[in-house]
């Protein structure tokens, strides 16, 4: 057998998120099968991370096995040609060791949240960002962000659908800037919670508002409480950015630079 | 009679460019119907520039005339829900002199031309951005750049239907710089020849993929033949970012602040 990784970058609209579903189309079934009629076997898609209907990726890894070599190069330009038409992309394929796994082997994953903060509707961005009509001050959502960093029971910010088996992560970076009228959320840790980032994000968004201050998003935190949960931000705004693997250069510089290691 | 200034922005994708036209959708029609329906009285929306089919908007300065006053904020707010679900949206709305005129007083466009340099096909920026596959070097397409920046006949760079007068145009800036996998082009001039940016942009790429060099830009220049074009670049990379007017700040800066004059 020789395995694969993969780096995947997709418009998450049409999709119900990564994972197979009965009920609707995923990006797992999408690769799987456009990579099934380039290679003529069945195989499995295993990625970094789940992600929601409409999240989107810019640096998704995954990897799969075949049971028999092929080029990396032609494999992943086989498969982006039978991807068409779903908005989904191989933007790099290369052999990895037998024990090399997209899930389990990575040490670090980042999102980033992207809010467009203004009156008028999206156009060019629609679906491609939270829009925030009234007034986010930025600079008090970075500082309310510093309370979440650390490792904590994030239980505020995790799903009821949670599968995790423990609600104890540690949130290495929470990053707010604005960039002219978009206001950027950098999330990096080892892993998250189902829902963490967005349950973040939506909290960070009441702060900048002024209807939340840092004391309240550490009462949200101390509280281990779903209904503690101030708002949950929409997917629409959610890029999985990068995974990182033993080895490899940290978070989205690699993709940054178009540099795959 | 009182008079308006909008910003608009606009994704081109569905539409036969800004001017009206008759066997399609067009920025036009669908800003004029808009307004039409809040206000109950036909108007005729003048723009500091046309568009082609395909071409972004993200600072489009456009005039308007209504019989009555009406406050300009609320105006903006009822055209951008009567626009619903066109991908227009009004940016800013203000009160203007009676001799503003979007097109007539305008003294400098702005326009971006954004490619992306990879193999993979685009998802996220599907029809916002030129794909071109194989490498460019951006150094090289900034310094043929230089050879088209100021006073010319740019014959060679304009389409067989442009109506302009002349040929002769003053470009005040051709700007290539490299973001990542992004080569970024901005142009700007009090005004341009129609597909003057397209081409100037399709000869660029010839460059950054060493099929041209510096002298066949000069040469394609200084032939004033259309024939002599190398490539006109598609629009979906094409965006017009602003336009300035007597006693406000330059280009594309007030668009990026959000402030508007």
């Amino acid at each position: 057998m020789t395995r694969f990784a993969l780096t995947l970058e997709w418009d998450g609209t049409p999709f119900m998120g990564f994972q197979r579903q009965a009920h609707g189309p995923s990006v797992q079934q999408a690769v799987e099968e456009a990579t099934q009629s380039v290679i003529g076997e069945e195989i499995v898609l295993h990625a970094a991370g789940r992600t929601d209907t409409g999240v989107h990726a810019r640096g998704m890894r995954a990897h799969l096995e075949l049971s028999r070599d092929f080029d990396p190069f032609r494999l992943g330009e086989a498969i982006n040609a039978r991807l068409k038409p779903h908005p989904i992309a191989v933007l790099d394929c290369v052999r990895v060791a037998d024990d090399w796994h997209a899930r389990f082997s990575c040490i670090g994953r980042a999102y980033e949240y992207r809010i467009i903060n203004r009156r008028a509707p999206l156009t060019l961005e629609a679906g491609r960002a939270w829009r925030v009509t009234r007034p986010l001050d930025a600079e008090a959502m970075h500082e309310a962000a510093q309370v979440l960093v650390g490792h904590h029971d994030f239980t505020t910010f995790r799903s009821v659908h949670c599968q995790a088996a423990s609600p104890l992560k540690t949130l290495d970076r929470l990053d707010v800037r604005r960039v002219g009228d978009e206001v950027l959320i950098a999330a990096a840790a080892r892993s998250f919670l189902h829902h963490q980032v967005r349950s973040m994000v939506g909290c960070l968004a009441l702060v900048g508002l002024g209807q939340w201050n840092r004391d309240d998003m550490a009462a949200a935190l101390e509280a281990k409480n779903r209904c503690k949960l101030g708002l949950n931000a929409p997917p629409e705004g959610l890029y999985f950015i990068s995974a990182q693997y033993p080895g490899e250069m940290s978070d989205g510089e690699r993709q940054a630079t178009g540099i795959d290691a």
